[in-house]
């Protein structure tokens, strides 16, 4: 595979196209970001960390029969994506009040939710990436209500295992951020990535925050913690392989 | 009927309680908001329009088949109402883009929806009213999804026949808010007002606001243009009197 121009730069990963069409090539960059830039960091060691766990988690979860964008990864920061017509929405699954819904709701950090609830935000800078509706979504001609429909399906399927997943490594998933695009054909297929940058973890004993939380926050210094995540996972990686 | 004890006073009327336990008295109040009490003004001769002209409209749904809490006007100021257990929350339609929804999507003023927009507001003062989605209105526990449905459906009903009725009076309908509450028996009924103030209402010849944008966006005196729709709301009425 052949690495080619560059096809988009976002905040923590830019994509180039190759000498196959159908194939992008993403590098992770060292850079962290939060509230839409308005917090904006170099942060060495985070473009390896991310590329790392994100890839583990899209390896493991199309072993669970979610199929996703993931091809490989090719170095400590940088994999093999099918390319995808993305969805302009940040779709949020819930399974316990944190953040902007503990806010906007009214109801303390903390309280776990009787059933995961799924949110839309629309991709957009310019607006603040803000909280729709299903009906904005259709309106936006995002998805069409039957698309609308399988989003929130897949979500929560990705909700199941990942939250068994972590749950493996002593980490709660509290809530997280996916984004999906669409095949070809059309169909709607996981994408974009899975890290401590899109998702909310703590740690099932300690409580600790074990994600972006810690550099939005100012709690610390995000890269232990991350790395911590990474090696959790590769020690559930290594053992199951010694199953 | 007699007058008893205020049960409660909201931003622009009082309510008592009477000698019938299920009936209330609701004193319209020559008081202007907005902003969520951001904005505040005393505004002689506002009760008298806005209780005749959400009668007006109470009853013309009533004659639609739009079940409601409206039983009738005892004074210029005053009506009487069944009393309901409210449900928190702000229903909007929207027809043409306006407002929060043009702010929220980008979305220029004045665009035709394609098809109604429903929206939930959460009532909640001290969290300034916000947007939510149908799973936040499960998990706050303020309707369960059959009777969201249900809003939704009566909601649309209600714009479909406000629009036609204020077609016939030459102000298109953009947007309006409605609440709902529950009678004794469980059952989701039309409550609060119907009004310049509850809704937006365009001239559909001069295009101008005939509504509290009028008072919001400090384009000048309300009490003209309240009056304005309340004579015409009369003229229809006359004329239906004298077909």
């Amino acid at each position: 595979m052949e690495k080619r121009d560059l096809l988009y730069e976002g905040k923590a990963k830019r994509m180039f196209r190759t000498n196959d069409e159908s194939v992008l090539w993403v590098e992770y960059l060292d850079q962290v970001t939060a509230l839409n830039g308005g917090m904006k960091d170099q942060m060495q060691g985070k473009a390896e960390l991310n590329n790392q766990i994100t890839s583990a988690i899209f390896e493991y979860l199309a072993t669970q029969g979610i199929k996703n964008h993931f091809i490989e990864k090719l170095s400590k920061t940088e994999q093999l994506i099918k390319k995808r017509s993305i969805i302009p929405l940040e779709v949020v699954v819930r399974n316990i009040s944190a953040g902007s819904f503990s806010k906007r709701l009214g109801v303390e950090e903390g309280q776990v939710l009787p059933t995961p609830i799924v949110e839309f935000y629309y991709k957009k800078d310019e607006l603040n990436d803000p909280f729709i509706n299903d009906a904005h979504v259709t309106f936006l001609e995002l998805a069409t209500p039957v698309e609308i429909a399988e989003l929130k399906k897949q979500a929560l399927q990705i909700n199941e295992h990942l939250s068994e997943l972590f749950k493996k490594i002593d980490l709660q998933l509290v809530d997280f951020k996916v984004e999906f695009g669409r095949t070809a054909s059309g169909e709607i297929e996981l994408a974009d990535e899975i890290s401590p940058d899109t998702c909310r973890l703590w740690d099932l004993v300690t409580h600790e925050h074990m994600d972006k939380d810690v550099y939005r926050r100012k709690i610390g210094d995000i890269i232990p913690v991350y790395q911590e995540v990474l090696n959790r996972l590769n020690q559930l990686s290594i053992e199951n392989k010694g199953e």
